[in-house]
């Protein structure tokens, strides 16, 4: 066995099972979900106000497959990432990086023979990359994780045969595509056949609409906004609760993503709850998360300016109702990527994340995390220190430089803020 | 027959067949369905750009029931409106006001015995109120409507006997809540023995993510836009589109909610959409209707200050990427309704919509309309005046003094804009 064990400070074990018990997605029989939840749902109202909202529930025929269930097993992934390995793995290196499960084995046939450590030393792994799931199987993985997440979402066609051969080997495959392995007519017949088990980790769980709740919660947030998709902000929330983990402050990390989700095993992907309850999603997280931390810290999806995107941001901005904010600024960018839309200089990026929030609940940008991957260290200094001058904000590369600094530079910022509350007249 | 029939010059018949054919939604078996959407999509892919993006389309599963069908009949409807038809019957009052289909009767027992032009004379609507589904049924109705949504969205359970009544006696059931009357156990089990359809209006079809062909587009766009949920914004697109067509103007209404969609005969509910895909169903929607329209006015949905709904708002704007808006105000609020965020002066309000939407796709505020409901007409009168002095645009109240004066106004102010661009270096 090559897979490595790492210590999660993050995620003290006392506090798995409680998280497991509420928003881990797990295959189960439809039926006998949608009755749990709703059960659960009905029982437990952990919410206060406003009375007229309680009762709306997001749609549970969005929601197959959430099920309330104690995470018991370690899984040993096998990582699917044919010729995308090194460029194109987003969920694969997060997973790595930062996840609790043993890594098996990588499969991409580009790299086969060598190790993680090999060509991506940050990720520190020893395991293996293989040329396919068939020599990967010699790993004894428990599971196959669909390591790449494309901004489609769809699964490449060739990757299908892996999947299936993965399945007869009666491997869990564990996905966080939008194109869901369970909906596929092939894939959940194989599966039956198999007797193999399909976790769609972007299902999410059954939730109420929003009801500001949240605005009660004693316990600082902070959420990570960034300047575009893909530019660092689940890994800047990572690093800032490790860093303050090491202080001993009892932060919480609160996964939004299905990178964050497959990591921490809680969490629902904000991006694929139906749009009307993507905030009411955000504040239950906040809401569970709350009791047993000191701090939460957030992470961010899309940005403010994104065409596609920019309200699942919004709906993360209002539902978790953030005290201050990280922002997180790929400074060699000129665009949105995949559009014309300009990428904004510090100030008017701060202001813009500062002005959405202000009429609702106020916050603050109280530091920044530049991604400076693909520069040199003269240049990132560079780039770090021009932040730091146009915005007159802590800034920091957090991966090149580790979170500590920033961490201790934004600390004392992070402090609980009212919502704004109308002066009505009596 | 006491039901009604009306004009629509907004919905000239020639376009009726093409709208119906791509988003109207109606029951049909759930794997024909998605066949026949997966095959649309594959095939007719209207979108050039960017590559990348366009196979990604929202999950189907989330859609059971859209499927292109061309609409053939003119409903008559019974509307279930019990003891609310007055006061909280949002959805009855817009089809009776502004749809296409006749009104057999309404069902509310607290008025039985008078008719809809007794109780709310500005319906213009001579169809009677009686006590129940089955009193109803004398009128020959087709159809039953559920004519209430509230803000929970969930079904009243007094109401699912009369619901059962009417499909004993095989009238169809259309349905814009947010619980699907289709997924009801019961109901569906009712269905199927009476052999009946239900037709569920918020689903949505499958749609693909934002692309940015939008702003290809080259009618002008006006949107909606609020302070809040419920302050008018779909009359105000309709009263606007049906001044224009008064001045010859191609004018289209483009639906985004129950009631917009019940009354056009097409649309999407975007708030029922899953968020990563809310942005691409208002830019499908913009694409299908520009063709063979001189100006598309876009319903709105919710308030971008909302913290419950603000999120739908963005996707909106970012989506069907408006050249101008129209801003909606309930001058006597001095909260969002249900929270405690406080209303903002016109300045602020104008300013936050056209800040949100500058760095995308820029797009003024050209006009106010008000909402005196409730005000009498001089109290209506001084707060058109104060709107127009602290806001320097044009108002007016187009439901109390109709809308030919605020359109002549703004109509001169609806040009098409460009979306930002960024000076990206060679």
């Amino acid at each position: 066995m090559l897979g490595s064990r790492r210590l999660h400070p993050l995620f003290p074990r006392r506090n798995t099972s409680r998280y497991c018990k509420i928003y881990f997605s797990q295959p189960y029989a439809r039926d006998t979900a949608r009755k749990h939840s709703a059960t659960r749902c009905r029982t437990s109202e952990p919410l206060s106000r406003p009375a007229g909202l309680r009762k709306r529930l997001c749609p549970p025929h969005a929601q197959p497959s959430s099920f309330p269930m104690v995470r018991k097993i370690v899984r040993r992934y096998l990582i699917l990432a044919r010729g995308k390995f090194l460029d194109d793995a987003k969920t694969a290196h997060g997973v790595i990086a930062y996840g609790q499960d043993e890594i098996s084995a990588i499969v991409d046939a580009s790299l086969a023979g060598k190790t993680v450590r090999g060509v991506l030393p940050h990720l520190q792994c020893d395991a293996p990359i293989c040329e396919s799931v068939r020599e990967g199987l010699q790993y004894h993985p428990t599971s196959l994780l669909i390591g790449v997440a494309p901004q489609g979402g769809a699964l490449p066609q060739a990757w299908r045969s892996e999947i299936l051969h993965a399945m007869d080997a009666k491997l869990e495959i564990v996905s966080g595509l939008h194109e869901l392995i369970s909906e596929d007519e092939e894939f959940a017949k194989a599966a039956r056949r198999s007797g193999t088990e399909i976790w769609d980790v972007r299902v999410p769980p059954t939730v109420p609409l929003f009801s500001g709740a949240v605005y009660d919660v004693r316990v600082p947030t902070l959420l990570t906004v960034g300047s575009d998709c893909a530019v660092g902000k689940m890994t800047v929330a990572l690093e800032l609760a490790r860093s303050a983990q090491k202080r001993g402050v009892n932060a919480t990390f609160v996964p939004t993503g299905q990178t964050g989700v497959l990591i921490a095993g809680w969490g629902i992907c904000i991006d694929r709850v139906v749009s009307d309850f993507a905030a009411g999603a955000a504040e239950q997280m906040v809401l569970e998360a709350a009791p047993e931390s000191e701090l939460l810290i957030v992470e961010g999806q899309g940005s403010i300016h994104h065409p596609a995107y920019g309200a699942v941001t919004l709906a993360l901005m209002y539902g978790c109702a953030p005290d201050a904010l990280v922002l997180v600024v790929d400074p060699t960018a000129r665009t949105i990527a995949n559009f014309e839309v300009p990428a904004l200089g510090y100030p008017e990026l701060v202001t813009a994340y500062e002005i959405a929030l202000a009429p609702v609940k106020p916050a603050r940008v109280v530091g920044i995390a530049l991604k400076t991957l693909g520069l040199d260290a003269r240049q990132a200094r560079y780039e770090i220190e021009r932040a730091r001058e146009e915005s007159q904000l802590p800034c920091d590369d957090v991966v090149r430089f580790g979170a500590d600094a920033l961490y201790d530079s934004i600390a004392s910022e992070v402090r609980r803020t009212r919502p704004r509350t109308a002066a009505v007249p009596a």
